[in-house]
């Protein structure tokens, strides 16, 4: 089996051959400059690995993991606009660089293009994979409307936040998997499972990604600590600590997420108190250990190597010991 | 061969089956509402009239051919985030009866939606649609990018004014009716004859909507007349006027282009005024009678029954005596 670095490589190269020099330049400029940005590449990255697993030859999955990637770029790309993000990968944003117009259009092109990269899957392959990762795709758009209506709902709950993150990030995950599994050759059996691998390692992914942006050490996280409190982000954190806090502590808290002239450093600090006061991070670290279990319980009942296996482990134990 | 309001019947009655009730309600109801407006359908028809011209049974293609429809809704429903268009078919749009955010990420769905509906064909043919259909969806983009980019661009010639119409508009009434056929069972060859017939078609029929801007009349046309030369929309009119005036009606034209003082209906007859002088209608209806000639041609080469054939050329020859 290959290892990680040898797919990122094998991905970095595909995607660095991808020709975006089309007329209007308009239109395909945009995504070159997406594409460009380092990305750690993990969906095709997942679903290479993924056919590996099954299939010494990866070839006919090269593409259709370079259109899962290229997706999720999409989605970024269109987020950014709602999100009014004006910095992504520490590059401006492609509204901010270019304008809203180009980012809707161009962005509808990557989408486009994406289902182009499975064209060459043999007709048969190539319908079962499009069915799955048609169904991801939806179900990303359907995560990130739950996490713009959560912006305004209060009454957010735990499982509504898993819900959500379940969708907008854990299925594309799954998705990648899944899709590499077939190309590979896996029984449908052994394909679910990798699904399934990928739901619970994209909660527990997601959770870690919460818990750095407030305990992560800033030397080796590469952002701010502390944005996600400064912008009321509802995390895993915030949302538990709202649901766990009383009286004074939850008070508190709700004062803190509606004051308008407190400084970002002293929120931050008051917020994370607040966490630690009700043992926030205990809560969440119990709940990534749960979900990283079930994804080691999924890959471990996959007909496949105990190397190749171990392989799918150490990914996921490599995530709860992240630290960016 | 099914009669064109029996086919246009069967449009309405599948696209009022699809069942958009998912949560969460701001993704789904815009796709709802959007497909709730009386469009004329013209896509999913061409698909199925030309299923129809080489089968009897049209049912394989009835999914696809809304799958058609709703890319087509889909870009209607991004291009007025772009154009900033308040209503379409008298209704307000997306972006303004909900917000951007919405009209973006439900066009992204329904964008996706639309290969769903493609999935119940046989792997083979299925492959064959997408890769059609996916040809002309990037297309379609590129020819908004160069819509939007003549807003700004003075020397639009005419071939680059034919070129982004057949990219924005003819392109998907084409592919449309080579994916019909293809379904149908159509030898590659007459599939693409039926390309190039809608192609041709597409261009007369924009050609025949900038005319009608103008020149027709306003109760039969069902909008006010001279829009186009309000806003100083690039039309084939305005674009050809541009190229053949000289001197004096040149300097008036630029004139009244950039005169942002001046009334409406004085513009409007003043910029017709020129039209006439310069004998553009008559310009325009040579150019559409050129295109509207090499779609009889393209299809009356098309290996089927004469009778069946002179349903597409008799609707061609009522796209250039339509009145709205």
């Amino acid at each position: 089996m290959l290892k990680f670095e040898e797919i990122q490589n094998i991905v970095n190269n595909e995607i660095a051959k991808l020709d975006f020099k089309s007329e209007p330049v308009e239109l395909y400029q945009p995504i070159s400059y997406v594409l460009s940005g380092n990305g750690k590449r993990l969906r095709s990255c997942l679903a290479l690995l993924s056919c590996n697993l099954f299939n010494n030859d990866i070839r006919n999955a090269i593409k259709p993991a370079i259109g899962v990637e290229m997706f999720h770029n999409f989605t970024l790309l269109h987020d950014d606009i709602m999100d009014k993000a004006d910095l992504r990968r520490n590059k401006p944003t492609v509204h901010k660089k270019w304008n809203e117009n180009v980012a809707i259009l161009s962005g509808d092109a990557m989408l486009i293009k994406a289902y182009d990269l499975f064209f060459e899957l043999k007709p048969e392959i190539l319908a079962k994979v499009i069915e799955v990762f048609n169904k991801a795709a939806l179900q990303v758009c359907e995560g990130q409307q739950y996490d713009m209506n959560f912006e305004t709902k209060i009454d957010v709950t735990t499982d509504e936040y898993i819900k959500m993150i379940t969708l907008k990030t854990a299925v594309l995950l799954a998705a990648s998997l899944k899709i590499g599994a077939i190309i590979g050759g896996a029984t449908l059996k052994d394909a679910d499972l990798l699904y399934y691998y990928g739901i619970n390692l994209g909660i527990a992914f997601q959770l870690q990604d919460d818990y750095l942006d407030v305990y992560g050490d800033v030397k080796t996280f590469g952002k701010k600590i502390g944005g996600d409190i400064v912008s009321n982000k509802k995390t895993y954190l915030l949302i538990s600590a709202i649901e766990n806090a009383k009286d004074e502590n939850k008070y508190k808290l709700l004062n803190l997420l509606y004051n308008k002239h407190i400084e970002s450093q002293e929120k931050i600090k008051e917020v994370t108190d607040i966490y630690n006061d009700l043992n926030i991070p205990q809560v969440l670290k119990e709940k990534l250990h749960f979900y990283h279990s079930q994804a080691v319980n999924n890959i471990s009942q996959v007909n496949a190597k105990k190397g190749d296996i171990n392989v799918f482990i150490q990914l996921s134990n490599n995530l709860l010991i992240r630290k960016k």
